[in-house]
């Protein structure tokens, strides 16, 4: 009966992808490589349940009270501080706001931001689920692709200035500089600074999510945008998702006072405040360093099981596949021969026992049909090496 | 520099006026009358410690890691089991469904049903974050005045008579039928059964919040309106803010099958999912009936809490105002004399000492200017007393 209720935002909604396929594996001994879950022997347990003993006996009411929208003001000092260990600098605590996950603070970015018919540029590929919170607001895409060294910035400017001549000014560019999601590019220091000068030159607002920021493990970790935005266009989000638990569901921005102040308009209407409990145990785990503690910890396990994976790949997927190298992340990401469909070659795969998101998924137009995403952080070793035999063997079947 | 980006939806947005008065007392020794937080001492402080213990210890990796978007399965099982003993039954796991708070819940149900130009219609007075979000979508509103025993059920008739014949089908009814929101009352059995019929004749859904439903301590309790609804047009909101902790953000949603997924998919744009931690800490409490022996308790709190506050609204207010009797929740609500303005008011109550919501803000066309919402369930009832002596001299400086 509630179709004909539905209000017309609710008619262009389309559920993750990513959900879907993990619900066909239910249940099914299936190898995983299509979630983006951390390994969980990445949780620091025994610090997280000391720290929750400590908030219940010295201060119960600061965890289990109402606070404020943009979060606890202690919360947000370490939030600051945390932005600080990323090079970000000279922000206090009234540009920084806690929100559920990195999710809830793109979600509510892009509705502040975004009308229909406003021009957003966007990276191909990139992040499904900004993606798929973008198209809600039904802008015009303009894609630009990821190569080697990440955003094409070439691309970029030829685009945008062909959009400014056919009277479309594009008003936001969603970016992933560090380790991007899927690709695993990281674009270097001189290529940060150009991205800011053509956001300065043709007025664009960038939206920076640096969910993998603190996960790059090869390489340079050159700073993000926002530590050389000079005039506050650019707006952060990170998350302790991958640095301490996703359970916690607690992300962040870091943007211009202004902007702030919208966001905490809007987040009264969404959900008033992000849970005080969860900023409570974030916030000692930032003070007592247990943050700082995990990151190497963290990047370790997931350097050697990307190693583990790009071996396997290397041994058995066909010769005319390319993949991604990643610097850091959770992911490898692979352009098939162009016969191959992968959403068609899903379901054999499951079959055969390994899961996979197709690449469609992570191209505002869909395109990119022969592309896959593959998750290293959560699969045991020897689960990577024997899903990348069984894959290899399907996509050869496929060829 | 933000103002020039914004969509047409973030100027639509407007603080919430609770939020701004709370800023206002920060630092100054008043007494908040203004808020809705539940006391501090019905927290189950110890319960919920060895509750996280035991969460860490048995099963860490289902409070850390991600999980479904509905909710944990076992904890959407315990929340079939919570909504029975209020006597919705019939229902099963996919029923329900875990949101950040009751607020996210309403934000993703009107966000689903409301487009701009939908006739909604609303209680006078009606809770003011709900009214808050529908605003953002733009309805027609049809206000219905409370009376003594709640939504006055022959004004509801008439005015959708008047908008049918008008061109202008109501779509929606939010209503608050247990321990309303501001105004106190409780509607009874056989005016929820009519409220139901001419739902149902008229083609109207029902939103019905029950946040207050485990919080009624005088007289009956009736079955919410959810429990008598055949057809499934009820969408059934309530929260753990009022019988465990506000802290942990936590709401439920009961609903036919086919909406409850249509809130999957827009909950998955919003924030993936609620947090797995304070999910499983309800789960646990509702369990080991914690929840259980938590109302009582609370209401006995309340109970007398609310005769403090009425006997002294009794002893030293002006003669010429009415108040409501409230049999559950956390609110008096004051109707003073007419030609009061109590948004006027606040600020000199303020600088006496005394925080108070102003009616208008529960009134969807901000009428009701002389009413004012009074909250008894947090401040001590020494406070309590004297808060209310110090408010009745500022109305009678203002009569």
């Amino acid at each position: 009966m509630f179709e004909r209720f539905l209000s017309k935002d609710a008619a262009l909604l389309k559920g993750s992808e990513i959900r879907d396929i993990l619900k066909i594996t239910e249940g099914k001994n299936v190898i995983s490589l299509a979630g983006g879950l951390p390994a969980p022997d990445t949780f620091p347990v025994e610090e997280i349940k000391k720290i929750t003993q400590d908030i219940l006996d010295n201060d119960p009411e600061k965890g289990l009270q109402y606070t404020a929208t943009a979060g606890i003001s202690e919360f947000r000092r370490e939030l600051v501080n945390l932005s600080n260990k990323r090079g970000i600098t000279g922000i206090n605590d009234r540009n920084v706001f806690a929100t559920v996950g990195s999710q809830e603070a793109l979600f509510m970015i892009f509705n502040l931001l975004v009308d229909p018919g406003d021009v957003v540029i966007v990276e191909m590929p990139s992040y499904l689920a900004a993606l798929n919170i973008l198209r809600s607001r039904k802008p015009i895409f303009i894609g630009v692709n990821v190569k080697e060294n990440g955003l094409d910035l070439d691309e970029l400017e030829t685009k945008i200035k062909k959009s400014i001549s056919e009277g479309k000014k594009p008003k936001l560019l969603y970016v992933i500089p560090t380790a991007q999601n899927p690709a695993g590019t990281t674009m270097n220091l001189s290529d940060r600074k150009r991205l800011l000068e053509i956001a300065e030159n043709y007025d664009i607002l960038v939206v920076e999510d640096d969910a993998y920021g603190f996960l790059v493990f090869d390489g340079d970790n050159p700073p993000p945008l926002k530590a050389l935005d000079k005039s506050g266009r650019v707006i952060y989000t990170s998350t302790f998702s991958k640095i301490l638990a996703p359970g916690f569901r607690l992300g962040w921005i870091v943007a211009n006072e202004e902007f702030i102040k919208n966001v905490e308009m809007y987040k009264q209407n969404v959900d008033l405040h992000t849970p005080s409990f969860t900023q409570m145990i974030a916030m000692e785990a930032i003070k007592r360093g247990v943050i700082e503690r995990q990151i190497p910890k963290i990047r370790q396990i997931y350097r050697h099981k990307r190693d583990v994976m790009l071996d396997a790949i290397n041994k058995y997927f066909p010769k005319d596949a390319r993949w991604s190298k990643p610097v850091g992340g959770m992911f490898v990401f692979a352009w098939l021969d162009k016969k191959i469909d992968t959403t068609k070659m899903l379901e054999e795969a499951v079959k055969r026992g390994v899961a996979y998101v197709p690449g469609a998924s992570f191209y505002y137009d869909y395109s990119g049909r022969n592309t896959m995403r593959l998750n290293f952080s959560y699969p045991t070793e020897s689960d990577l090496e024997k899903a990348i035999q069984i894959l290899s063997s399907v996509i050869k079947s496929f060829s």
